[in-house]
């Protein structure tokens, strides 16, 4: 393939520029990207595209920009071939892997949308109604969540004097200005003192006589709360690690001692805590925190309670799945992401604050941008330029409403436990955990080496302490090497690539302390159907079995040094 | 207009998502859309639309999310009508007010192909060619700037071992990276100390024995600065602002005065320079600081050395721009925002870093999404979930190409050159600066006051020590009238609503210490032509003289005064 050469000039510039009068081209180019995409969505194929990482450097190698315009058509093929043909496929009902999902296809059409009227939400000056929508949307977030009174809402709306919450582009910069407002609150101004805002981190601890200050979350926390403490001065250590407890909750008794240890201290260890993170949704397992237990003891503690529901938050459309969020509605600060469950396309993450004044902490201005008394949304903002990404969130919950939500968290959760029960019946399967929000951990076990770790565990249970002790050691040798095992296998299945679960580890299951690798599927997909999780399945149960032959030598070694060790022990005992 | 009610069923809803066999609806509804996007592109009508803010206030009013469905179609209605309708006309050729400005038309259809794929940079799993396309990227505009060897190119084009910068969501995200690298950097681990991100910021303070931490930047650095100053927990009073000359640029005898106040300091009152913030564009009049003479400073007080280009960093793909940026090669970090010079829509930030391994000083990783050893551009980044934006800034770089952004930049120079000069020559308005990259400050003042204000400063510069003060009084006070009067202006020039330039106060101009409130105009779209200049032009002086006549009456008064003053004066001498 030749590119034809273009000779720019400045006449064929401007008719690239959206013209009032006549875009025709415009119009033909979109057509003829509707087809493009059209095409693709035909094609079956690979999750990932079967060409090599190594391969793609060689075709992204280029290390300066080119000099040469090219014409539309010669990059959209480009496009097409180099880069749409080796995407992965997240919208695939047999990718099963990550919370990145299929959208529906109006978001396409509402991508245009917000692109050619390209508003800025930073500023009333470059966003009008775009503004208001933004601010509408919030309010229906908020009181989703918060359920304040009917007032509240009415007067706050489209209240342009506060900020009901935030629009950001990920659930990260939503954890981020939560937890900013929090240490806001922690350390406000006072007296003399300015607030930590102005006068800084470390002069906020001297003015109110701490020595530290922290934040707590479950082992299950998602990696954005430890990136939060860096970003805001407080330190990745200073985020206490709450062990959780089979369902993967935080443990509250163990959340207590860790608070009694704090308030215990002396004043020499003077101890903030700036924020409680309540967890609903967990990455891992999908799993909600006692969420109401959490915020009395945050009230207990004067600590910043803030909940990160970037994965479960939008399941609150469904009546039905409010008991899981108990306590909730008095949480200061709530995160949710629209690219999850809200079916939005990458990226956009919601931030709410139960208080109306909240934001206020970390309002700002400038001359140029967002005057003091202005109407600007950015005065509230961690980021500045945004997009009118909310666009497409918005017209979701109309469009699929909460009638339609139901329906599909719905389907994600017949589909949940459908996989979870032909997992079980499968014998060589071993599923974690009792899945809330449509996540699976589990792992491949072959049958004969599953009932091997019942029965250590039974005597583990209810043994003397040395046969206790050595039912222990063996878990742990056959633990590890069914580890071992489910690496390669999620290899293997990266390589068959016809479908796609993701992997991950977790330390919370009945074999702790053992680490346990596990297989995680999230089965959001509405096209995702009884039919491809037997095929999933299948699939995984056989390229296990035949990875398996490889790991038996081992096994068996594990099993006969058992039956030596015992030999052993046998003849000492004569 | 009466929405048809959607009875909600599964099967509806799955035919919703992209289906890979049969998305007949989506072309359909594809065609449609792009009819609704044609044809708002023809309508003409104000800037702003004429609705109210109050207005708009009862449009979107609606407190709680709506049960019931709608069809696609009449959301779509609801859209254009309500949205599109009401939306700021952020592409005219009469909008010269923002830096956001019209885009080409192939970015909405970028943007669909984004949204279609629904790529999450974070992961290699959910994002596959868009991963290398992204670092390809990052290396074409990494070497615009630092222009290392070819070998350093082709070493780190594709190497995922380190990151040469980040796609962020704008400039905000990208110097906020960049400073929290150099916060790292300031105090970074040694011996038994882990470093500012783990222990956080008061101890790495203390640690390193510095009661003060830094950023110094001029006075008209972004607010940005600023918020990342609170953020990162070094307190917003700790950024250090410089004065600027009347070019806008720092002044570098005032910054060397500051450095020397720190290095004098006493051991209880010992400071930490973190960085040193240069500019590339400022926001107010795209002024451009001795980036050269910054770059020798930081290194003399080992200073990290960031550059805020995130409006000019884009006018680099032109060769006779370098000059203007000598010294940005030497700097340690550089902020580019792609929806500025780059005409892509909102909004996406690239920072880079010179060193291609300041990023690990960030490096993060987690079980379940971005393991240690992976190849996930996760590792590096602030943000978690990003989407594939940087395609259509690599699209751009390859449709537009290095000599179709000249001719752009050649006609937005021209433009802003064409408009100062027909502005100089009216008579009625004052320019500021000299304009370097497409942003001018000017106001409106009648011919009269204006050589009443070029007397005062001339016998303010050459007269007795009494009659200088009285001169200046009196530029005292016809300025305060001016500024009065273009804040009426910018208002009455929103209220006609046929053309839009923005409004800021600078305290940097001739007259200072008074600060002068000026029109602001940003001179970008390809299609603003002289004409539609001169049409400008003369609907601000039109507007502005009759504003003035409600004016002329104080500033009779001041006359006046003058004249009874001297009066009195007089009469005291006899």
């Amino acid at each position: 393939m030749t590119d034809k050469k273009v000779d720019s000039n400045l006449e064929y510039l401007k008719k690239l520029f959206i013209m009032p009068d006549s875009p025709d081209k415009f119009i033909e180019f979109g057509h003829q990207l509707l087809e493009i995409l059209h095409h693709l969505f035909q094609e079956r194929g690979g999750i990932h595209s079967s060409i090599t990482l190594p391969q793609l450097s060689m075709i992204f190698d280029q290390t300066a920009i080119p000099n040469n315009p090219k014409l539309i058509k010669d990059v959209l093929i480009e496009i097409k071939d180099k880069i749409i043909h080796h995407s992965v496929k997240v919208g695939s009902p047999y990718y099963i892997g990550h919370m990145t999902s299929a959208i529906p296809y109006f978001m396409i059409l509402l991508e245009m949308i917000i692109a050619a009227l390209n508003q800025n939400q930073v500023k009333i000056e470059t966003a009008k109604a775009s503004s208001f929508v933004e601010r509408e949307f919030l309010a229906w977030l908020h009181r989703l969540i918060f359920q304040r009174t009917d007032r509240f809402y009415e007067r706050n709306v489209q209240n342009h004097r506060i900020a009901l919450g935030n629009i950001t582009s990920d659930g990260t910069i939503g954890n981020m200005t939560a937890l900013l407002v929090a240490r806001e609150k922690a350390f406000p101004p006072k007296g003399g003192f300015p607030g930590c805002r102005i006068a800084g981190f470390d002069k906020a601890l001297k003015f109110y006589g701490y020595k530290r200050a922290v934040v707590i979350v479950s082992a299950r926390g998602h990696y954005s709360i430890k990136k939060a403490a860096n970003l805001l001065g407080i330190g990745e250590e200073n985020v206490l690690s709450i062990p959780v407890d089979l369902c993967n909750r935080i443990d509250i008794d163990a959340l207590k001692e860790t608070l009694k240890d704090i308030e215990s201290r002396e004043i020499d260890e003077r101890t903030k805590v700036i924020a409680i993170v309540g967890i609903a949704g967990t990455t891992e397992t999908g799993n909600i925190d006692n969420l109401d237990a959490l915020e009395q003891i945050s009230r207990d503690v004067d600590a910043y309670y803030h909940i990160d529901a970037c994965w479960g938050g939008s399941a609150l459309l469904v009546e039905e799945y409010r008991t899981l969020f108990k306590g909730i509605e008095r949480a200061d600060s709530v995160s949710v992401d629209a690219h999850k469950l809200l079916y939005c396309p990458m990226s956009m993450g919601i931030v709410l604050f139960r208080s109306e004044k909240d934001l206020n902490y970390i309002r700002h201005s400038s001359q140029y941008v967002i005057r003091r008394n202005s109407v600007d949304m950015g005065r509230f903002t961690v980021e500045g330029s945004r997009s009118f990404a909310c666009l497409k969130a918005w017209a979701a919950l109309k469009i699929i409403g909460r009638q339609g939500y139901s329906l599909l968290f719905g389907h994600a959760r017949n589909s949940t436990e459908y996989f979870k029960q032909i997992l079980d019946n499968s014998g060589d399967f071993e599923t974690f955990s009792q899945p809330e929000l449509f996540i699976l951990a589990y792992r491949f076990i072959p049958n004969a080496a599953r009932e091997k770790l019942i029965e250590w565990c039974k005597i583990s249970a209810h043994s003397s302490k040395e046969k206790s002790k050595e039912a222990k050691q063996n878990i742990r040798k056959i633990n590890h090497l069914i580890n071992g095992l489910n690496i390669k296998l999620h290899k293997a299945l990266r390589m068959d690539d016809t479908t796609f679960v993701s992997r991950t580890i977790l330390e919370s299951t009945q074999y702790r302390p053992n680490k346990i690798v596990v297989l995680r599927a999230v089965l959001i997909n509405p096209l995702t159907s009884e039919h491809i999780l037997d095929e999933i399945l299948e699939i995984q149960k056989r390229i296990g079995l035949q990875i398996w032959q490889g790991f038996e030598p081992a096994y068996q070694k594990i099993l006969e040094k058992l039956v030596n060790e015992k030999r052993i022990k046998a003849t000492r005992e004569i």
